[in-house]
């Protein structure tokens, strides 16, 4: 097969490698150790585990966490609760509880292995790259599947290496660094890639840094973020009292990339990316001065020590500024017990922070939403419109240094600047040694004999999957929605308050679906669900953001058929396959102009193009302007399957 | 006047009497000193305030705190924060941040003063009786008048002396007395009564203490419960550094009370109320080894450091059991602070708690709903159904003790027991000397010249007060509603994270209104609004639990003119009036019994009733089943002027 391991990248797939070749555009399949759900998108994987009859997980490790939706605002949430804890038990997965922390950094502190892989129905999956690991975030289905023992299927990315080099200078932080990379490349900037940090650069970044660092790898779109597992990998393991499973990965000095970056640590100033996109980065000395009524610290893109312990030592014996909300958001157990033994959680709290559980909270819209227009800076990873649970919202990503900063003072603040007028040096708190490791909460799998007998417990509130019909020969149906350019799985299917509570529950959710860009999607889509549907028109990076399957569960249950755009976010582009919709590209962009909402379009030959070897090219009449339009799709032979079935669960049916 | 200062309460009372005699069943009128307004009740107190046309709080000490609605699922919950703290500013009120504290223990810490009376928009104002203050919660609009200036109008109650001798025994405290007197006397106990705890069993108990029976003393339906201002207030002040506030009051050795009640501290054992009434005290052994999935420890009815320190005791080097989620719900920033800067906080953390900002949350069912069915265990003041969110609830409401010893056992364990088993004895943790003072999220009133010109921030959430009408001589209208006894306004208009965030948005809020006990009573009561509304008719205790008045202001607007009632809880029966429902009440409580919903009920020579010096007495007719009734009002005159008018506001306005 020609393997190469001159890359860490290469030498991680390579290891893992079932099938496919390692080059650019070839579909691989992917042997993969470790798992991790949560609980927005986990409880539709353990009931396709159901739907699948698995007896038991076949990963090394597998975990489901509860860090989404821990409000609790009624009964469904705790509901979920209690079914994914049952299901944990019954298929052999660890049960992380709610309150343990956010999935990312939890994971990383006890269970992240240098050389192993992972697949998570989560798009922030790609963190655990920080130590070493191919960790890719993925469609729910698909990390079902892998549980069940099935190999992982990706197109091979492009492996892209970021050379860094020189230090980071006072005041400038890894969000800074991943800012840079927004800045230079937006939001598309990833796609089809795998981006491989390396050079003499990394050896002032901790294993957290390089979480931060890869943890928004995401929303440049990359397939995943790699970093090596070097010393500073094997401190971070040492220092959570893993150090056995350190396993030294470094590329070789020959190694080539196919692309190649590089980035000057120290030239580096602080960032910020402006609403409502994680591109839309421009320097904080740009927009300083701006108000700001509220500053959020934590999530899974800053979730390490240092991203609160920077804040406590500049907040101490300061007060936030008057009007401005302080929101700190533990990202896990363990490091809020740090935190407090340290006394950074006291100064927080006497500067008048307002201290959260550990988990996701604001970050996916659930609680701690701004008022409209009103600037709210977090170091969180995303920014789309409305995803933080207000509509005209004005959300800025920005370092923790940029946040507190901007705390203290009440408007959008340069910290070096800060920090020249307040005499202070860029602080660099030591985590107490030995940091603690605290496991109790997360519960082991039961032995095989017990889970066996152990019941689903499911509340009313969790709805069985969707029952999916087989794709026609022949489709004519009307262009419900005409969507632009980056439209977010968020603005597909949205998460927040209103929403989340029925991850579980596909008929009550699907009344959200779209209704971010048309508040009539879901009433208009069900007019002619039995008429055969619809599709949906698309610009370029259809359906970016996070990993929720249920982006394409619920369109297709009010009836989407097939999406015809310039281009697709990976995850969803899988989703859409998995759960039977057909996803198009076209073949000259310029006709995404030509069609308008309401034509009538007219698709033939399916079952010709989807076949195991039928030509992927496509010809789209739109009967109302009688116009014809070439396309074509990428699917892979078993994702044709699955589509001609109506999804994956059909296929395997059969 | 006839003025005796025996008892505590007459001495508070006297000292602030404008009009009335002090004799139970008489109409007094008292100078308030202080007030207390809540996000929950302060948004339409500020509209009030607004619609009043005040220039600038007439009180010694006015206090706007945001602690019930900080969950801020969407930008409604921001929109308010921006309104009270603008409505803050221009009226001249302190304005409390949110995640600062619940009002109660806050007010306390900074604002408490032997001697003085405050008059809050919360029902648990009371807890601040706790240090020899009058405090009476009340509806938002008695609140209103009284910033304005105008003295609080009430009805003379009976003094209810409690005699305490004795010591509490080991894990036992203080929420166990005031549940003692709930299971002795039930949910009415209380009605028209001031509760005056005196004796040699007060030494006992500390401030904190004596503000979870004070508190709680809500629950019994009491007007309000005083406790000397002795030794213990006076070492509460002096550790808050406000030592020069105390003012030592106690009661004269011949003090004489209406009612008398004797609780030998040493005889008591750990009690809990059973859902879903505080009313339905047993011993918790009664009941030990029930499963529980839930403990929340906080709230204005355990808000003191021991009430947190003392389950840190417990927790320190244990763990929770599976399955069991362990909040805490911190009630002041200063608490907290106190509870980190002694190793509390870090103990519970490690001990899988899940530790929230500080404020009313779960209490008045902001998050933290339980699984239906499920017990959950917490040391609230209130159980009422669904108030905790889920409908079908179990919520049982215990000490901190109680509640911590089944967070460990995952079953409702008795402490004595749980400590027998660990071989521990009860901790007395001693809080940090001096205790953490922080006023720094107090915002303190803007001075005149600056207040007048402060703009209203009124979002697009925060609705005008609806026009009320005046009330016709003559009304014939159908009993939409026959509710039972003990309806809470839990149940009228319900909290929760659905209709909290509409707290400003009438009517929104109004299609929330008597939902739980009949889901189509707002479409009903529309559909008849223009033929002139409906009547209510209802068992005992009508309208118990908090002050809001939004449960008088939503069945107005939905076309409500009048209740026929058994009795009515005090607070509301007041909204009622406020807004121009007349509320009756049956001469024999058997024709109770005659009414059906749907008859209709004709009620004549109202204006003549309610004149200034009218006979109370009125006859009801029902034109349905051909019968009468005798029913009458207790109205004062001021009161009968606001009924005629149609509300307070309407009468001012004349």
């Amino acid at each position: 097969m020609g393997r190469s391991h001159g890359t860490v990248t290469q030498r991680l797939i390579g290891d893992h490698l079932v099938s496919g070749r390692m080059a650019p555009g070839e579909e691989i399949a992917l042997r993969v150790d470790q798992t991790l759900t949560q609980d927005a998108t986990g409880t539709l994987v353990m009931q396709e585990l159901d739907a699948l009859a698995l007896e038991r997980v076949r990963t090394e490790v597998s975990v489901q966490y509860v860090d989404h939706n821990i409000l609790q605002a009624d009964e469904r949430n705790a509901e979920d609760h209690l079914f994914l804890r049952s299901a944990a038990r019954r298929f052999g997965l660890w049960f992380s509880k709610p309150g343990n922390g956010v999935s990312h950094p939890t994971h990383m502190q006890h269970f992240g292995i240098p050389g192993k892989t992972l697949a998570g129905s989560d798009s922030h999956t790609c963190a655990a790259g920080s130590l070493g690991m191919l960790a890719i975030g993925t469609g729910g289905l698909e990390v079902a599947l892998v549980m069940a023992g099935r190999p992982l299927h990706l197109t091979m990315p492009e492996i892209w290496g970021v050379r860094l080099t020189g230090e980071l200078p006072p005041w400038v932080s890894a969000k800074d660094v991943i800012l840079e990379m927004l800045r230079r490349h937006g939001v598309q900037g990833g796609v089809h890639r795998i981006l491989e940090y390396h050079g003499p650069g990394l050896a002032s970044l901790t294993a957290m840094d390089r979480h931060v660092i890869a943890n928004m790898g995401a929303e440049l779109g990359a397939t995943t973020t790699v970093f090596p597992a070097d010393d500073a990998v094997r401190a971070f393991l040492d220092a959570v009292g893993r150090g056995a499973d350190f396993t030294e990965i470094v590329a070789a000095p020959d190694a080539a990339y196919d692309l190649a970056e590089e980035i000057d640590l120290a030239s580096l100033e602080p960032l910020i990316a402006r609403p409502t996109s994680p591109g839309n980065v421009v320097g904080v000395r740009e927009v300083a001065g701006e108000p700001v009524g509220q500053v959020v610290i934590g999530s899974s893109a800053n979730p390490g020590f240092r991203d609160f312990a920077v804040p406590a030592a500049m907040m101490q014996g300061r007060q936030t500024a008057p009007g401005v909300s302080f929101d700190i958001n533990p990202t896990s157990r363990e490091i809020l017990q740090d935190l407090t033994r340290c006394g950074a959680t006291f100064a927080l709290i006497a500067a008048g922070a307002r201290i959260h559980q550990p988990g996701c909270l604001g970050c996916i819209g659930m609680g701690q939403a701004p008022a409209a227009g009103r600037n709210s800076l977090r170091t969180f990873p995303r920014n789309f419109p409305g995803r933080s649970g207000t509509d005209d919202d004005a959300v800025w990503l920005c370092s923790p240094e940029t946040a507190t900063a901007s705390a203290l003072t009440g408007t959008i603040t340069d910290p070096r600047e800060w920090a020249a007028r307040s005499a202070m040096d860029h602080p660099a708190p030591e985590a107490p040694d030995p940091v603690s490791v605290n496991d109790a909460m997360l519960e082991p799998p039961l032995p095989p004999d017990r889970a066996l007998g152990v019941e689903l417990e499911r509340g009313p509130n969790i709805s069985a999957l969707p029952e999916l019909d087989p794709l026609p020969d022949e489709l004519e149906l009307p262009v419900l929605l005409k969507a632009g350019d980056d439209v977010s799985t968020d603005e597909i299917s949205p998460a927040g308050a209103k929403a989340l509570p029925y991850r579980s529950n596909i008929p009550k959710l699907a009344e959200f679906t779209l209704t971010r860009l048309d508040a009539e999607y879901p009433r208009r889509a069900k007019a002619v669900r039995d008429d055969g549907g619809h599709v949906i028109v698309a610009g370029e990076n259809y359906g970016q953001g996070s990993s929720r399957e249920h982006a394409a569960i619920t369109p297709r249950y009010l009836g989407l058929r097939a999406v015809i755009a310039k281009s697709y976010a990976r995850i969803h582009w899988q989703n859409l396959a998995n759960f039977g919709v057909l996803a198009l590209e076209f073949d000259d962009p310029d006709d995404y102009g030509r069609i308008e909402p309401g034509d009538r379009l007219r698709l033939t030959g399916l079952h010709e193009a989807l076949a195991e070897q039928g030509p992927p090219a496509l010809r789209v009449r739109n009967t109302t302007r009688d116009e014809e339009y070439p396309v074509h799709h990428r699917l892979s032979p078993g994702r044709r399957r699955a589509v001609l079935a109506g999804g994956v669960i059909p296929a395997l049916a059969r």
